[in-house]
């Protein structure tokens, strides 16, 4: 299973709107339909969506015409523009694009010509992507030590494989434990509107033959009073400087019932989520998206015609329901505002 | 808009399954045929299963070839058996079913005939389907003082008209508000796995035009943090003395957040949900309901095939989150050992 990469025809990814019914890898040939396809999340997480911006924009390079190196310049901050529209939340999407940007400017310093800029643009984005793998591996490892041999482990959303390059930051840690020797079952909340617990996490899970149980997402805090869950990971798509984290709508909730029942909250991401410019989580932007994703399922209606609908697609959980932040550089604890500075260096 | 009734032809119900796209009108002209729909979901809601059951057992003894009282009783008690394995949950079907059993115990004892009999079940059915919406309209009254003007009430399932004879228990309070005047939105939360808040709730309160947003279960902590939510109020499927009280899973995770956000936590129930046999609610027994119901969404899949789940159809919460408990008596409060027992009289 490849979530994304880089080919001859384009930039190839999996149709996560299809899974699990049916496994799709449709190829982009275009940055247009590259930045299309993150708006309408064919490709979806944190990291993913970094490293696919990433990609499209050196297949906008590659397909231009531009003849010159500032002609080249103009159309590649415009992709850039493009690119940084399709999604406001994750923050890993402006951080691959500010990179491409900052190693653009460095290319063109050095007096490289419009070819050896495609090409060191190509490198860089091909760089990011095989970096993301290693980055959850390190995650993986992490936060493995954190999870408790015969854990059942609880995640919202879908922080794995599928929103990564590989691997994943929430499932990383799962199977960072699981390459430890530890037994580990995953509750999987199916995580509405857009079900990516049930069509990704179940099936990446699945795959890999780790035992998971499907719940709405109002089951988990039955399970968490029954004692049947012992520690939870999320991933996340922007962390404020004090800790705070935007991750998927529910998350919050899953993180007050966690705090009640005395269950370690982690968060797992790279630390291109961390957004310090951010002094807390109430200047992250949530995303608002269509209420189709709520009044219909899979094309069927489960809502009445005309109903008004809210869809705020992530929320925010304080930093004092965060028991650690996991990231590839080694885990983070509270006060979060000085540990997570130490880590971004 | 009827919930049940009775007919000449039968026990005539809306299919809850089929809405808010279609609205049908099944005739049960066999208590089987009401068993079985009570056991499917075509209708549901606590009241609604009493009043449902009682009917269908009345429709039983109505069409029943017993020859003479020895046999009527035989067959009577079959049937009462029969609806009592539908669903465990909810306690007002024991409570109508007891009910039912007293009146023919007492019936029979005055030296009724098969025939006097027949009349004086039928009879009884009726009047507790016209009860239970006094019912609801005197818990609308009582709870009506407890809703501010100009709030914004979260409910959760559908404790509406659909799950009572009429008006509804959670809806009834609202209702109540409107009728003394006050302006009052309502945020439904969706409530899976069956969508009871986006197929039931929105739609009676849509046909009320009472303003009514639509979210998924796992956003109502978001608007609760945001402010946006000043009271919840909740059906109840059995209280226990306590005031433990069994709900529509996911009600636990609702009331753990209002407790968070300081928000009043109302359940709205008649005296026939209290179960004072039961100390606490760690004695309710909790329905398990097929894997299906998450796995697909009309006839959809949206979840790997052979994926495990856990489907359970009630969570329990405990009394130290409930602010009141609102009865057609009155309201009770903590501690209530005490209010509970003192309005069941």
């Amino acid at each position: 299973m490849i979530t994304v990469e880089w080919t001859a025809e384009g930039v190839r990814m999996i149709d996560q709107r299809a899974l699990p019914t049916e496994e799709l890898y449709p190829v982009y040939s275009t940055y247009e339909g590259v930045a299309e396809a993150i708006r309408e999340m064919v490709v979806r997480g944190a990291p993913a969506i970094g490293v696919t911006a990433a990609l499209g924009i050196a297949l906008g390079l590659k397909t231009s015409l531009a003849p010159s190196v500032v002609a080249l310049e103009d159309e590649f901050l415009n992709i850039c523009d493009l690119m940084a529209a399709t999604r406001p939340t994750a923050v890993n999407l402006f951080w691959a694009i500010d990179r491409m940007k900052r190693v653009f400017a460095a290319a063109k310093a050095t007096g490289a010509d419009a070819p050896a800029l495609r090409e060191t643009m190509i490198a860089e984005a091909q760089a990011i992507h095989a970096e993301d793998i290693d980055t959850c591996r390190s995650i993986g490892r992490h936060g493995a030590d954190l999870i408790p041999d015969g854990a059942t482990v609880l995640t919202h959303c879908n922080a794995g494989a599928l929103a990564t390059a590989g691997y994943g930051t929430a499932l990383g840690v799962i199977r960072g434990a699981i390459e430890q020797g530890k037994t580990i079952q995953v509750f999987a909340d199916e995580t509405r509107p857009f079900l990516q617990g049930a069509r990704l996490t179940a099936w990446e899970l699945m795959k890999d033959e780790i035992p998971t149980t499907l719940i709405t997402d109002n089951m988990a805090g039955h399970f968490m009073k029954l004692g049947r869950i012992q520690c939870i990971v999320v991933g996340a798509d922007r962390i404020a400087a004090n800790g705070d984290t935007a991750n998927k709508i529910g998350t919050y909730m899953v993180a007050v019932l966690a705090k009640r029942h005395g269950i370690p909250f982690y968060v797992a991401a790279p630390i291109s989520t961390l957004d310090l410019t951010l002094a807390s989580g109430d200047e992250i932007p949530i995303e608002d998206r269509t209420p189709l994703e709520v009044t219909h399922i899979k094309g069927q209606r489960v809502a009445p015609e005309g109903v008004a609908v809210a869809n705020p697609a992530f929320d925010v959980t304080p930093n004092d329901l965060v028991t650690a932040i996991i990231t590839e550089r080694g885990v983070a604890r509270a006060p979060f505002t000085e540990s997570l500075r130490a880590l971004a260096g």
